[in-house]
């Protein structure tokens, strides 16, 4: 072959692979930003409770799946792990706001899932289903939503999120019978266990285990620093993004050339490697097809071996780097060049306005580095390099997702060996603390950077220094049992808040008390019915016989009545409402002087969204305030309080 | 051989039986009554908050371990692994309390665990490590104690009891790998894999599916037929064991003829079977040892093969069944009448006074029905027998256990057949769906039956009907902020109260106020330091310098400070001591007019011991009562309120 063709070839396989990323980014950049990235954080943020209406929208699932698959053909180093979660949710979301009435779908059964609750528990099935789909691990999908995902348990969501992954699996395998024949092009290869690498018998000793714990702890060294550099890339990276949607597209073109640049050029520079004696040209040395010794720009009967890896589908290279059949076939310098080429690769390649995965990313550098390490030790250990692949593997998802058991399925399933078990767990377990002594996992990392008010599962140390009061922000806004109209629309207009306190108040009762919290959407609701009287009068009966309990749902994601669609006529605005029918009378409350880690446990514990602050001595006004996630958050208390000492 | 050589084989067989179910009878009887039955369902009230002395305490411990093995050996069909999961939960216990006093074992570090929460987290590490060491199945002994034995989760919990059942997995390595020369009897045998079935790739068409369904739905009700049988058999013994230790090991002493009446009288009605060709007399025919072809009363080259299942280990036993090297092994009719006396003798054992695991008898019963029903379909269906007694055994546990997650991880690492996981996932779910429709898992109707005081998960639907001050009884014991030393005394031994609120009234402050909630055993402590004062005084100073908090830590179970230890002189007793400094000022409170299901859910959630129920209009008394665990019961509510719709 001339050099010419080379060059040709270099600027076909760039061109190609611009096209398909410039199709990703600007779907991305001008559809739907929210289908940026791995969208684990994000599915992870709203079932902690943060209602943010993007994340979860129909054109984001459109943007998301389509996005994902042309990010991945375009070569770039992302996975499709993380973007099949998040399009699992996104399904989820759908099915549970009862279709979409943009688009015309829409089912009456579905109401059943106008509510917080089992709203919250579809969308963690789907993010389970994602994840078996993508691994097919349906157990480990269970375990990643309930470990990594959710942030409340239940044991019946336990039982859900199985049922949900077992038909994940048995359409999975459906299909993959299907496919057998072939035509479904590479999909269905290697049946259900993606890498098996059953066929070796694992039997090490104490060299071994010392070599184990190596690994661990360097994996969980690289995993900290693979999640410190993806902070910093992506603190650049958003501000570039800031600057509007073409900054966006431009950003994904340039690292979409560099991507193609790596990937062809540096298999240029590394000579070639005979093919190994005993393999026939059919499946040594190819050219134009799917295989694992890659001929690119050797002579007949030689392979180049970077260009195996790199060149390859990611999956083709993960089976590679942990395959055993040929211990010799790539050499360590390649097994470096190839590691750094995918850790720098796939830490500047997050937060481009493209679909991307992280696993993929961290289990190829993890793969590599374990190999390049079993190559190193080849002499001492018994552990054959496949082996070491796969617990490099390990330690760099341990290191930089900080899961345990969910990473330990994940890895049996996608590997079938049973019998490195014991391993795997030491190898996570080290990777892992080593790992939460520098920074905290990847994905709460980014929720933190996105500004999402996540709940800790935990209180903060110096949350006990301070009482509920403290923190409770006025003034407050109160309504009585039975308001004026003219007030309830005033302080709708004037804040944003979701829940208001009701006071019943005299003449209806001898002193004021707390009568409960009212939503903003049912206050809406019920404007909009205009059951009003001119004086101030108990009107429950009447509005228990106009509404139903399914009027008053929980709408779709920002699909809530508005306040700006009702329509209320000027003599209407002194007329009273009952507020009584649609108070919440059994709000959960806590005392001014409570402590404030206290009230954060119980307000976490039982998901709440507010929390009636009550004062302790009587004769004041019935409430004090309404504490919301919001006041929750270091941010806003380190701010009142700045000469507080955080880790007291 | 001569027929009296049979009988004095059956008397030699019958005798040592006896002999070893006496001891264990007798040790569980007259020493340790906690120690018989399965204690799973002990550890499981133990850590939704039952404080029960006996359950975890040494002797305990002590018994369970002597009495398992006995229990084991004698015969009788029954598990190790819930006697296992009791021993490792006791053992944290001792741990948890610092060790022992009574055997002078103690650490000082272990002072850190004296509290409730890292006490149950230990505990539940220990459970974990039982399942770990009884199945071999790390995985399955984390995701165990989660979903069956633990009530609250926490993501530092599932940290640590992976951490734990890592060092199970390689403790058990190790031992395995040392004893692989044969020196520890049958120990060790399957290796880390107890049941290898790998070797058989399945391949399943739609008839499979409907078979597997099938087997799913029968599984179900035969499970909830057992738990039926098990709950009638547990109140019918019960009724003896009240008796007296006496009558527990006679009622042990029947069981034990009664099983080896059937282990030898019932394949002595068999015909023999000629053993495989191709298999020398070293394998097939044994007599004197461990082997899967046992002759029994059979001419050479003949076995019987109900002898070979039901003279076997439980282990050997399951193995055969599992096995799909020869399908013809067991007949249709021997495998009949094996599942119908492993399942009424497996009802009838459980409930006796030694210690009894409920896995091994549900897994010999649903494997030989399993292994049935594929005997039976050998003609239509692909999957070989052994596959059917998998699933079969999958099948009864999901309808006697009701697990999901935990089942299948642990059927998964017992068989190493991740190929099996949909067909698996399939049958747990069927099975589980079908038999909750008639009973509670067995576990739960143990603790039941128990009359342990567990709290459910969620709230009862009709909870909603109630309020909070509805189900508080009265009258309430209430102590002053600065309170007199007699009172204190006679309202301890008016009652066995744990907590008393404390409310704090003038000359300190304006109006009476509720401060907080003190424990006895912090009131007893506090006592016992008797910084007393003449009058009215507030003399928290003094107390902080007196006390440190580790006075006030938590005892060992059943080891706190006693009233009765109490000297105070007669004229002590008109003195006052100042309660502040012990009283815990942040309690939860709800207010009466609470929704009892949301009391109970804040209850459950946040794993309180008591809720302070506060009234609603100021001038009244400032607490109306303290909700415990017991006022949830609806034994009591239902009592309180008989006319009450239970489903509404």
């Amino acid at each position: 072959m001339l050099k010419d063709n080379y060059i040709m070839a270099f600027f076909t396989f760039a061109g190609i692979n611009l096209v398909l990323a410039t199709c990703a980014g600007a779907l991305c950049a001008y559809i739907a930003p929210a289908a940026a990235g791995s969208g684990i954080p994000e599915v992870k943020a709203y079932l902690n409770g943060i209602d943010a209406h993007s994340i979860l929208a129909p054109s984001t699932l459109f943007v998301k799946i389509l996005g994902s698959i042309l990010g991945v053909a375009a070569g770039f180093v992302v996975g499709k792990e993380g973007p099949m979660v998040h399009t699992g949710a996104c399904i989820a979301n759908l099915l549970g706001q009862g279709g979409s009435k943009k688009y015309h779908l829409t089912w009456k059964w579905l109401r059943f899932f106008k509510n917080d609750r089992d709203r919250r528990d579809l969308i963690t099935c789907g993010a389970a289903a994602g994840v078996a789909a993508a691994f097919r691990a349906p157990v480990g999908g269970v375990l990643f939503a309930l470990e990594e995902v959710a942030s409340w348990w239940r044991s019946a969501l336990l039982w859900r999120t199985f049922f949900t992954t077992a038909v994940v699996a048995v359409v999975l395998r459906s299909l993959i019978e299907f496919c057998r024949s072939g035509n479904c092009g590479l999909f269905g290869e290697g049946g259900l266990i993606m890498f098996d690498i059953n066929s070796t018998i694992p039997d090490y000793n104490m060299v071994d285990l010392l070599a184990v714990t190596l690994i661990g702890v360097v994996g969980g060294i690289f995993g900290s620093l693979y999640n410190y550099l993806v902070d910093k890339v992506l603190r650049t990276y958003s501000r570039v993004n800031e600057k509007g949607p073409n900054y966006r597209v431009i950003l994904v073109i340039i690292i979409s050339l560099l991507t193609s640049c790596c990937a062809f050029g540096i298999p240029w520079f590394t000579t070639c490697v005979p093919c190994p004696i005993g393999l026939d040209a059919d499946q040594c040395s190819t050219v134009d097809r799917s295989g694992n010794y890659k001929r690119f720009h050797c002579p007949p009967n030689h392979y180049n071996d970077l260009a195996s890896l790199i060149l390859n589908t990611n999956d083709d290279a993960i089976r590679s780097l942990y395959s055993s059949v040929n211990e010799n076939e790539f050499r360590t310098s390649t097994l470096l060049v190839f590691f750094l080429a995918m850790f720098t690769l796939g830490v500047i390649t997050y937060g481009i306005a493209i679909p991307s995965g992280l696993f993929i990313p961290v289990i190829l550098a993890g793969a590599s580095y374990g190999r390049l390490v079993g190559t190193l030790l080849t002499s001492v250990s018994n552990l054959d390099v496949g082996l070491f692949a796969l617990l490099g593997a390990a330690s760099f998802l341990g290191g930089t997702m900080r899961m345990t058991v969910s990473l330990c399925i994940i890895l049996l399933e996608l590997t079938n060996n049973l019998l490195m078990l014991p391993l795997m767990m030491l190898v996570l377990l080290i990777s892992k603390s080593v790992a939460d002594n520098f920074n905290k996992g990847v994905y709460d990392q980014i929720v933190r950077m996105k500004g999402l008010p996540f709940l800790e599962p935990h209180a903060e140390p110096y949350m006990r220094q301070l009482v509920a009061g403290d923190v409770v922000s006025g003034p407050l806004i109160s309504f009585s049992g039975v308001e004026k109209v003219s007030n309830i629309i005033h302080s709708l207009r004037l804040t944003s808040h979701n829940g208001f306190p009701v006071v019943d108040e005299p003449p209806f009762i001898e002193a004021p008390e707390l009568c409960g919290v009212v939503l903003r959407s049912h206050l809406i609701t019920l404007l909009k019915g205009k059951i009003f009287t001119k004086d101030k009068r108990l009107t429950g009966n009447e509005t228990l016989r106009r509404f139903t309990a399914t009027d008053f749902a929980k709408a779709g994601l920002g699909k809530g009545p508005k306040l700006e669609d009702l329509d209320i006529l000027p003599t209407e605005m002194d007329m009273y409402v009952d507020l009584h029918p649609i108070t919440n009378t059994s709000p959960y409350t806590v005392v001014e002087t409570m402590s404030l880690a206290k009230a954060a446990v119980a307000f976490r514990e039982l998901g709440l969204r507010h929390l009636c602050v009550v004062p302790k001595t009587p004769g004041r006004p019935p409430i004090v305030g309404i504490l919301t996630r919001h006041d929750f958050m270091s941010e806003h208390i380190l701010g009142l309080y700045p000469g507080i000492d955080e880790h007291k």
